[in-house]
């Protein structure tokens, strides 16, 4: 049995408990042994759940269980998610984070700490929600030299844009749409000013261009000047608006990154892509243009992603610790080949 | 330096033998060591390629020589592959295949067979050609219940069809310009009557559904009586026809899979994707749709894959090989993750 700990219980951490809790005798087999959750962290009081009792309001109780091997980090932001993780990775437990925020800022730190320590910082849920993305790009694409990544990377602009277009809202009224439908939070800014999209792509181009790219360092514009005019006049001309982030290669061998609105014909692939649903374009030189499409965000579709990571580590950890028998005994933790393979990607030039 | 083999230089062969000196650079950094092409099996003669001396006529210089720990196999068909794979896998060789005739007849064999010689047999190549689409499956998001798996399966027949719907060609003459543009073979029959199709979905639901499921077994019609009549029919009620392959779980939990000529609205995120390209779409219970496009076949494509699978297997060696130094002393052949994984998902229950 592996032994892992969520901390946030808010919407992708309770999600993953769902989810855990739901196809839990699929998960098992997949993973050749059964996940048990043994704590969450959470300051606030969760006491009508059928798993109120794993419920803690100190990290230590985390930090301190040796038997848990695996911490999801759920709780967004940079503080106190930062210093959690460091301290978790340096205690030798592998991190599963859904952060765009910390892994964009933090991640080639954090993923060289993880290397140190024999762990993984895993992230596929920080960017397309549920879609695989991450582990596509750095396994499937490896053998590519990747020319550009396009996507819409946020769901929330996305509707928005989408419902100025199709049902002729003003930006103001799609907006409080887009609220009341749970699709923006109270505090929308993030997401309309583009520096989630920018965020996103940043962990992307990171991960395709083997340097880690800050967003401060990225041009960035939102949503937040589009009015109805101007997606008429998009229409006129046989295209759609969309907020998009773009990480491409120069001739010159410098990676230019980019975040803002921008006119997509009819005739591209993203354009039909409407909604609250994501799309990433990947160029290689040897696949063509390859396209994921899928839920960018929500409780199930990130708990997808973040459970897909916890799979991975654990079937990977029980795998190796089976086959090795004896041989093994602890004495080298296993958990670190996606680590490294990511880190070895990621790493400052 | 890891050494690996070629069976069958062929589109897909020479194409793995270009990409792998193309990107020899960005490729060893991933693997963290160089690979290197030893032996290319093929009865033609090729004497005018800067690695003509690597050519040999017999197998045996293959399977006999222990410095090769991977063989990629796209010689295609079952006779000799099949017997040349299980040869390899139980002399301790890995196996990367693009051959989805074999792996649709033989996988789960084949994968048993690995599974006790601890190495890998992948075939990521053997579904849509370069779009990732069995390690997603099997890995981001083996946290779902997976509902259905529906797609374009085959770029031929998506271009005939393509060809009738926008240029109003017949089928005749769509099938003709698609042998000039080099997407149909000479003997197009599998791909026009659904035979290919019907490999690749039942590959993607023995991934999905842990049961092989044989092609003989799945009811499938092709394309062969599509008229420009029915094209229009189909527009005229706002759908286009695409050849599709399907899979999903009955509530009973039966499987049921079948491939056919189908009416897809246009409002479907299938109906958009035109010409030689390929679009799977996979319904997970906690990941909602996603959806995988690109190019299904093609020399480098199809070799982005294999040479992923390479790298995968390689790379995985390496690590651990490493990390593991003298307690691991070749003892136990750590080739065995992937395998292990894929094959208790594809075992037959």
């Amino acid at each position: 049995m592996a032994k892992i700990a969520i901390m946030g219980h808010g919407i992708v951490g309770s999600g993953v408990a769902e989810l855990l809790r739901k196809n839990s005798i699929n998960i098992s087999k997949r993973v050749g042994q059964s996940i048990e959750i043994s704590k969450i962290l959470d300051l606030r009081e969760f006491d009508n759940l059928p798993y109120s009792d794993l419920f803690t309001k100190n990290f230590d109780d985390i930090l301190k269980d040796d038997e848990i091997s695996v911490v999801v980090e759920t709780i967004g932001g940079l503080d106190p998610s930062y210093e959690f993780t460091k301290s978790l990775l340096k205690s030798g437990k592998s991190v599963v984070s859904s952060n765009k925020e910390l892994v964009s800022q933090k991640g080639d730190e954090l993923l060289s700490i993880a290397r140190k320590n024999h762990v993984n910082y895993l992230f596929e849920a920080s960017v397309g929600g549920g879609i695989p993305i991450i582990r596509p790009i750095y396994s499937c694409l490896a053998a590519n030299k990747i020319e550009y990544i396009c996507g819409i990377l946020n769901g929330t602009t996305n509707f928005i844009i989408t419902k100025m277009l199709e049902d002729g809202l003003s930006f103001e009224k799609a907006l409080s749409l887009a609220k009341d439908k749970g699709y923006a939070e109270k505090d929308p800014t993030d997401d309309i000013n583009g520096a989630d999209s920018n965020r996103k792509i940043c962990i992307l181009a990171s991960l395709a261009y083997g340097t880690h790219i800050y967003p401060h360092e990225v041009c960035q514009s939102g949503i937040e000047c589009i009015e109805l005019a101007d997606v008429d006049f998009a229409r006129s001309i046989g295209c759609v608006i969309k907020l998009i982030g773009k990480a491409r290669r120069l001739e010159s061998g410098k990676i230019s990154i980019m975040v803002c609105p921008a006119f997509v014909s009819n005739s591209s692939k993203l354009a039909s892509v409407g909604g609250v649903y994501n799309a990433i374009l990947v160029k290689g030189d040897a696949v063509g243009e390859v396209l994921f499409v899928g839920q960018g965000a929500g409780k199930m579709p990130t708990a997808s992603a973040v459970v897909a990571d916890i799979i991975n580590i654990c079937g990977l950890r029980s795998m190796m610790l089976k086959e090795q028998g004896s041989l093994f005994q602890k004495t080298i933790n296993l958990q670190f080949f996606f680590h490294a393979r990511i880190s070895r990607l990621m790493k400052s030039l």
